[in-house]
């Protein structure tokens, strides 16, 4: 089966030009068929503190008003989107950005209001997989926001994590596929504080263990969950990781990281 | 030859929800191949302005910061564009939002800072027309927003009746191409107080003649030289005439606007 890898953005990396460049010079340079998601960033956060929209949170989550969803078009699917495509195009890699809406590629279903109204979110139904496979057919390269389309005909915020594996979920089985979460720290550490704790391999046992003992970052859950479900559904790997580590990983060097198993 | 109809929607129709919303539904059922390209409305003023950003303008033509190019990229390439696709989506019309760097649909060429240095803004230079091609193959409605990619790999801004011109140009020799330039008024007025002073057709002679006598809005300049340049190189046919009635004249319904011939 040919390999199909998934690269997901974390917020803190897009928030770094010169490391989201480094990134990008290699994702550009990797062979193969390739897809890109990235998150948010500091940017809506920043420019809804300048328009004086409030950011609302519940338990650490955030509520999308519909205030907050237009920014997010604006800053994820407007800026960054076409920032990073701008900036791959210039590296030789012929990228196409997309949110869920454009060609239907991301169909999601508004979250229920009970018990928690967490406002524009979606949760992804159908990834058009139809559509992804005709970019790579043409050797392009698929970059999505994290923004998702109802069939009611509404733009939602969609967590990027959820994003990547959804897609990873949709071409498992058609692909050998790769998930890749890239984000600011080496790996999952057992001690948060020292990066040199990274465990190499992580299993749902160790996994269900760590949590238990509440030696998981509360913020890694939504994480690792989406991880073990990447996985379960036919993911071939799945790697938590740097940026750089990531791409190490995909072209056979020696690489630093979290191995989901 | 098979029809080709590229409209290009002016920035007021944007601002007013009802008017865009009767236009998507008649371009959404109309049949056969079609492009939309829309130009930005009042919303990336209003956010330059609740943002401190300032708009700067030489003899009536805005200057592009590159906080204002930013800007554009999220108002026109993120929420103009991704609301334009979302609507259309729901009236059953597959749309794709698009700006130039995707695919390198639209490849500009930064406009010289001699005499006069008006910043972020490119001249366009080629149109990907195998990647839209390929999406009319798809029965996919491509919508541009009014932004181009220059080799530099800069994000540029262009302007909407230009990209909606060179659009066309492209694609004629290969489709009968109809530019359907839809605004805020009936037509070009002999009386711009007059509502009913439409011209039924334009040709160059007339207009060198209405230029002479200052009988011509100098805002319409740009709009009719890109009108005469589409037709000169080989447009089928170009209206200018509200979004109601370049959608009649596409059905064959009696319709008001002027031809330019």
């Amino acid at each position: 089966m040919e390999k199909l890898s998934v690269f997901k953005l974390g917020g803190k990396i897009l928030d770094n030009p010169g490391t989201l460049q480094a990134f990008l010079q290699g994702f550009a340079a990797l062979e193969g068929r390739k897809i890109l998601v990235h998150g948010g960033g500091v940017a809506a956060d920043q420019l809804a503190a300048k328009l004086g929209i409030p950011v609302t949170m519940h338990e650490g989550r955030r509520i999308t008003s519909p205030e907050m969803r237009d920014l997010a078009v604006m800053v994820y699917g407007g800026l960054l989107n076409k920032q990073i495509v701008a900036q791959l195009q210039k590296l030789g890699c012929d990228a196409i950005g997309l949110s869920g809406a454009d060609g239907k590629s991301l169909v999601a279903q508004k979250r229920k209001a009970q018990p928690i109204d967490y406002g524009m979110v979606g949760d992804i139904k159908t990834v058009n997989t139809q559509l992804i496979e005709t970019f790579l057919e043409l050797e392009m390269i698929p970059v999505f926001a994290p923004l998702t389309w109802s069939l009611e005909g509404e733009l939602l915020n969609s967590n990027a994590d959820g994003v990547a594996c959804a897609i990873t979920e949709a071409f498992s089985g058609v692909y050998e596929t790769y998930l890749l979460y890239c984000f600011d720290k080496a790996g999952v550490l057992l001690d948060v504080d020292d990066q040199g704790s990274v465990l190499k391999e992580l299993d749902k046992t160790l996994y269900e263990h760590l949590k238990r003992d509440h030696k998981v970052n509360s913020g890694m859950l939504p994480k690792l969950d989406s991880c073990f479900r990447a996985k379960t559904l036919g993911a071939h790997r799945v790697l938590i990781s740097s940026p750089h580590d990531s791409l190490a990983f995909m072209t056979g060097a020696s690489y630093q990281g979290t191995l989901i198993s």
